[in-house]
């Protein structure tokens, strides 16, 4: 493909030939001739005379660089996507539903569906159309599951759950288990029915190992446009809103309400049922332990704004300073703190 | 059902119409007409003239309320946990064994079992009454499962596995994998055989995508009653004891020995060897790096009593504070401190 | 088996009886007469006069113990291993392919595998000598396999994944699945085709419901012998060198780099892009957010040198005595700090 066709279908600008061949898409640092690959603008500092690639997808012209061609775009990440796509997307083609699966009883398919071998589909489920159900897969009774969807093996969604179109879960996720509810009663636990569901909206990825448990009673839901990422934990009627980001190995407790727009950095938590606003922003690590308004910056724990924690950090490691001046005033006031 | 039938089977004292016709039951948000919810002591806040629930359960007379009927109890939460079951829990229906699962050779079944299609039973389990083994599932050599156990779909139950009654196994769980141990040999490591088992006793309930290692000799032990949320890591040779509520994601290493009634919060670590006394409770994120006493609340990591914990975060909050008061006590004392 | 007969195959020198039956191995605090144990450095302070053992590896001559026979040798706990084994490795056992087995089309075994009911092997899949695939396990399009690797239950492990001979992947874990790549436009998130793959070198092991990550281009890389513990997070495009030590519920970001032998503390974190060098430690907790040199030890988080973090850690607990002294001081200059 020429670099003058890759232009035409993802946009941009050439700088240099045209005509070059692209054979293929990949990383800058492993990039051979016949690759197209992207620098972005953190990586300004890179060391231009190891790039191999015969064409580089950048915002601005880049000096000193000889060899390559340049394909100058305004968001060079995401016409790395594109052409990504362009070299690696398969068009989908149906499986078919095969005898190997198993399918219960008043189950509804849409059109151009794959239900692979070893695949499990209870009574009453609706697969819409151009699903992939992978083997190992569980949709337990009367689970939706909307257009273009993709369930990855050795997944399992339980009853009561509902998932809109393009949405892709990957291997290993849970969803619609029980709430963790019990009612402490004479030193032993006694155990709250979990009977609600779980609605995953369109357009969510849930990442591998996920676990999404179902409402005690209404609808633990993500929505629209979510993306979650490796072995996540959202308990039992979180409500989490569109287009968030949330990062791996994140613990969501009961009853959480997220905003939109909302980025969990990996290995956050959230206590019992805590708010966080619109395009806040949780740090990794932060366990939040109060609601957070709208746009804040989080971290710590217990959570605070983010450049509080920033500078209470900054002063612990201060600390053996102001000790010693703590000690020096002593001395001068001819006090002996330190002897007793 | 008529509320007074209600009040008949989960006890009570109702104040209001007691022939009122209750179809459902739901939280105290979603209740509409036909409804009966919660109120519990903590939501004395909660803005009344929202309720449109037509019964409450509650632990006192709600004033204000001109609508709903009340149900008094001594204990709203345990309550509703009862009105869930009235409405929601279906009587066992035994499904049998399917001819589409896997049984191998001298496996033993109780009564009125359900063993799903896809499931598989490897030679010489031994099965309870009532016991479902749902798709996906695997159950190694000689594995042991008591009466009316729950075990979800792709969940794995390795050999040397001995699981009680009434227990609760949910997706995406692994019992009795290898321990993790290796002897370090010259920048090597030299795997420990484990040939240890587990024991979970009965009323046990383990969440989704759980860990539960074999012991490396002896056993791995869940005592009776106690409850494990979702994505809890729980290494070789770890005993737990009775009743302990144990949050997602905590990890326990090796050998750790907890007593009874622990509550350990959710990503909370315990380091090798530790032992947690009778009725501790682990904060949430705490590493225990130290033995906990009986009764103890622990916190921070390093670990520390709550207490000293809570005001060692509140100092450092305040260190801002005192390091201008610091700084006024050298400018008194005509010290430069910061100039150098 | 004679004490005799065991020291001829384990090696060390017999103190006491060489004639003594051994009949089982196990820890010291469950081993009963008959069995051999063994007494590690860190339990000088044991009570001798509990041991019931017939038999104890130790590294020295313990006074003081008048019943049991002792093995002396160099590293008690690699001989324990090796004991361990003698008793309870059993020979590898070929099941051949089972017929409820799916096998895709083209795919390659070598000698004696063992492909148990319910496993499904895509096309074009590379599977060894003596491999083991057990029920429920997914093996994804073109995959390899290497010589005696060992697939538990439940796993998924797809296309695009290359793994060595001796390696042995757990119950739950997923190889391969998508990396977590979104390019951010206005205010939604578009995917960033993960089309790499994943790299497991000969030896390695990997625990219960790990999830490692596909490459975005070219390959996630997990080195030679390197084991790595239930719940770990691996994302796309880390590399990981050979003989580390990855303990429980770690997560590695994007792109980070560690060297050899490296052992990272469980709940540990990486954020994207960290190179950490040969032999560092990374403690328990940590969340390393800089660059690691060779064989530092690093704790915190932010990250900081161990040493450091200790300091920062007992510095926060005694923050009470320091503002006691700072009160002292202003009280001494007739400030009155606390009163506004």
């Amino acid at each position: 493909m020429k670099l003058r066709e890759i232009a035409g279908i993802i946009g941009g600008r050439i700088l240099g030939d045209p005509d070059i061949e692209i054979t293929g898409v990949s990383g800058i640092h492993e990039a051979k001739p016949g690759d197209i690959t992207f620098l972005s603008g953190k990586k300004k500092s890179f060391d231009l005379s190891v790039i191999k690639a015969s064409a580089i997808i950048a915002k601005e012209e880049i000096k000193g660089l000889a060899l390559a061609s340049i394909l100058l775009v305004d968001n060079p990440y995401l016409a790395f996507a594109k052409a990504l796509e362009l070299f690696h997307k398969k068009p989908y083609k149906p499986s078919g539903i095969s005898n190997k699966a198993i399918i219960g009883n008043n189950v509804s398919f849409g059109n151009d569906v794959s239900i692979y071998p070893l695949a499990y589909v209870s009574d009453n489920a609706q697969i819409g159309s151009r699903v992939s159900i992978f083997p190992g897969v569980y949709i337990g009774e009367g689970v939706i599951i909307g257009d273009d969807s993709v369930i990855y093996p050795n997944v399992s969604i339980i009853e009561g759950t509902r998932i809109g179109s393009r949405v892709t879960v990957y291997s290993g996720t849970v969803i619609g288990s029980d709430g963790f509810g019990y009612v402490p009663v004479n030193g032993t636990y006694y155990k709250m029915p979990q009977v609600g569901g779980v609605i995953i909206e369109d357009e969510v990825e849930i990442g591998a190992n996920v676990t999404i448990d179902r409402a005690t009673t209404a609808d633990t839901i993500i929505g629209f446009g979510t993306k979650i990422d490796n072995s996540v934990h959202i308990a039992h009627n979180v409500k989490i809103g569109k287009h968030c980001i949330i990062i791996a190995q994140v613990g969501i407790s009961g009853s959480v309400e997220i905003g939109n727009g909302v980025i969990i950095g990996g290995q956050a938590g959230v206590i019992e049922h805590i708010k966080i606003g619109n395009d806040a922003v949780i740090s990794a690590k932060t366990g939040v332990t109060e609601d957070v308004p709208n746009e804040q910056v989080t971290s710590g724990y217990p959570s605070m704004p983010h450049k509080t924690w920033l500078r209470a950090q900054s002063n612990l490691r201060k600390l053996p300073n102001y000790i010693k001046r703590i000690q020096e005033l002593e001395r001068r006031a001819g006090i002996d703190s330190d002897k007793k």
